[in-house]
């Protein structure tokens, strides 16, 4: 028999690890002869475009530079499989695919929406008679899946975010006169990895003196007050604010100005509170948006991130194996000190289409801040480094196929 | 004697490095007594704010950690020193500060601004028939002091670019759809960062796939020519540029819009290309901009930045002995391959105020790419990892003295 892995949603540093994991566990298994990648997540799979696996993945060092590639080397899609009754066809090429190439497992990794392939593919072969195995492996650096302690990704994009705003830190604290810099942190819904910047107490840090959830209530006005709090206390005042923080204001502000070209300006809320800060204190003031490089700078990824994400595709292909279907992995902390997490799985419908919040237990009274009770859950995430290969004074990257490019 | 160090002009990773190796050197000298640090630059002089280094390097593994401890430990400053005639008074406060301390020597560490004020000083030391010794220290991520074959700082900035841009490519090619990524680079006047960005060609990367300077002739419309052609070769285009580039449109652009506070939108230069892109082709477009990041993610700087930015402070220790003044140490390379390079010096008026720009022969005749000629200029710049020292999963930090904070 053989197998098929996708990958899909955003890119994190983790996902390429997960599909070694996949890779290796299909390698190992007597029973399978190939193991096949779908190009572009399900895309591939409605479309016949899959490769086997052991025409571009060739040696042990290839499996080593592809756990610590970052992005999807398999690609990505954005595709939501419609009902079935929408688009019996879509399922229909999708049934073939896997039939043509004798697939009895199909492993996706991916967020909350590949989760929902993964409840409505799994039905409807099921509906049909058919016995192939569909089984989710988690991956988002937003750290948003129920169920699942954590999400793998979530721990290298952590590690970057904490030493980065580490580095911004010592960068903003230079000159003799006050300064305040806002970093905006990925996170629409879920402030988990802005909240984990509160790490950097452990190494006895006082900054980001305030940090702002999409969870926290905020207005712009308690916002600058307490920004000027925090003036009163230190020179140089720093702030992590995730993107989806809920400002009423800011959605004016941002519809409010029009450029050149006649498109209205979509600011993001960095931008908006620097502003602000601009505005109704009128101090040095800074926004930096740390961007696509939370999710993909591998060169600072989390080997204990990278070892789970590897370790979790394992455990995915010997569930489909032992017949489960439906299904995600996910990991269940049995302690924070010495870490420790067992592997189990849930049925995916609880996890597809939902988003696990920020504790409200958390965050400060105030609603400007993470508490300590947070720090022993975010650190055990981000230890360890991975010895990352370089070439020319540069990481090396393994090289998704021609075909691909 | 005692000898005095600043640290001026915007941060970088190896400025503290320089501050070790003057240091180093400082303990080393029998005839020198005490190492004096003056906080935030020359305004530390002026003022007496000045503390015995001893008392807060302690140890060696202080010395390790300070030296991979990205900005300024001693705080900067952008002050520039009036002429003696505007304010004589300057002058005079600096004198009494060097007297009061028994400062014999004073290093400099910084950028052209900061190579003035080493030949104003030195003069005017010399007018009145002090025998105190000023040597400058060059560093800026900028690269662009002249007679120096490059900057400390630089290789640092450049390897956390290069790195960065490297994962920015894998990133922006997952998904199947054709887009356009823009990523803006620091550097005002000279584009010597955004030009390291060829770098990644020694690994095999295509990307980025156009690169545009301050250096470079450009219109917008050449600009979206250039970006069309890259699309009919490349699904993922991947577009590095400085942010300052000569666009006489983007200036008219970022005057146009007005936010809800009635300022003017100054967007940067990535953000318009972003636009243009939008507004003239269509496709999927993101703008990244490197930000403060570029200066302080000491986390991946480059050893023999690092290493050559101790070196250049202890040589300047040992000019200033040998009884030079008024004079900037600079690098001249001996050879690329292998890397070798001597410390030399050359009268600070030649450095101080004045830039150099990146080279035209370098600049492809298309003006949107950097031959390979540059290649080898930047490669050595970027070798080697510093071994940084962590805690917690988390880089650490040399902390400032309490009275600085």
């Amino acid at each position: 028999m053989n197998i098929l892995i996708a990958q899909s949603g955003g890119p994190t540093c983790a996902i390429n690890a997960s599909l070694v994991g996949v890779f290796k566990q299909g390698l190992l298994t007597e029973e399978i002869d190939a193991v096949f990648g779908s190009i572009n997540g399900i895309e591939g799979a409605v479309n016949d475009e899959i490769l086997n696996l052991k025409s571009i993945i060739k040696t042990n060092e290839d499996m080593e530079l592809l756990r610590q590639t970052p992005s999807t080397m398999l690609g990505s899609c954005r595709c939501k499989l419609p009902d079935y009754e929408e688009n019996p066809e879509m399922y229909e090429k999708i049934l073939k695919t896997f039939t043509t190439h004798r697939i009895n497992i199909f492993i996706y990794i991916g967020g909350n929406d590949s989760m929902d392939t993964v409840v409505k593919l799994s039905s409807y072969l099921k509906s049909v008679g058919s016995d192939i195995k569909i089984i989710g492996v988690p991956k988002t650096i937003d750290n948003d899946l129920p169920v699942t302690d954590h999400t793998p990704g979530f721990g290298s994009a952590a590690k970057y975010v904490a030493a980065t705003v580490q580095e911004i830190i010592r960068d903003s604290s230079v000159y003799s006169i006050p300064s305040v810099t806002v970093i905006e942190i990925m996170g629409r819904h879920a402030g988990w990895l802005t909240a984990s910047t509160c790490v950097l107490r452990a190494n006895g840090e006082e900054a980001p003196h305030l940090i702002y959830l999409p969870e926290s209530s905020f207005t712009p006005e308690q916002f600058i007050e307490d920004t000027k709090k925090e003036m009163a206390k230190h020179k140089a005042v720093v702030i992590a604010v995730s993107e989806g923080v809920s400002l009423q204001d800011a959605a004016d502000f941002q519809s409010g100005a029009v450029d050149n070209f006649g498109h209205k300006y979509l600011s993001g809320v960095g931008k908006y509170l620097e502003r602000l800060v601009a505005d109704k204190i009128g101090c040095k003031v800074r926004s930096v948006e740390l961007n696509v490089m939370q999710r993909c700078s591998s060169h600072i990824c989390s080997k204990t991130d990278i070892d789970e994400a590897e370790r979790i595709g394992r455990h995915a292909l010997k569930a489909a194996l032992d017949g489960f279907t439906g299904k995600m992995m996910c990991f269940r902390r049995v302690s924070d000190t010495p870490y420790a997490v067992t592997i189990e799985m849930t049925d995916a419908c609880r996890v597809a289409n939902q988003e696990k919040l920020f504790p409200k237990e958390w965050i400060s009274p105030e609603q400007n801040q993470v508490t300590d009770a947070a720090i022993p859950y975010f650190l055990p995430l981000i230890q360890g480094e991975v010895n990352i290969m370089m070439k020319n004074g540069l990481p090396v990257h393994f090289q998704r196929p021609l075909q691909m490019r």
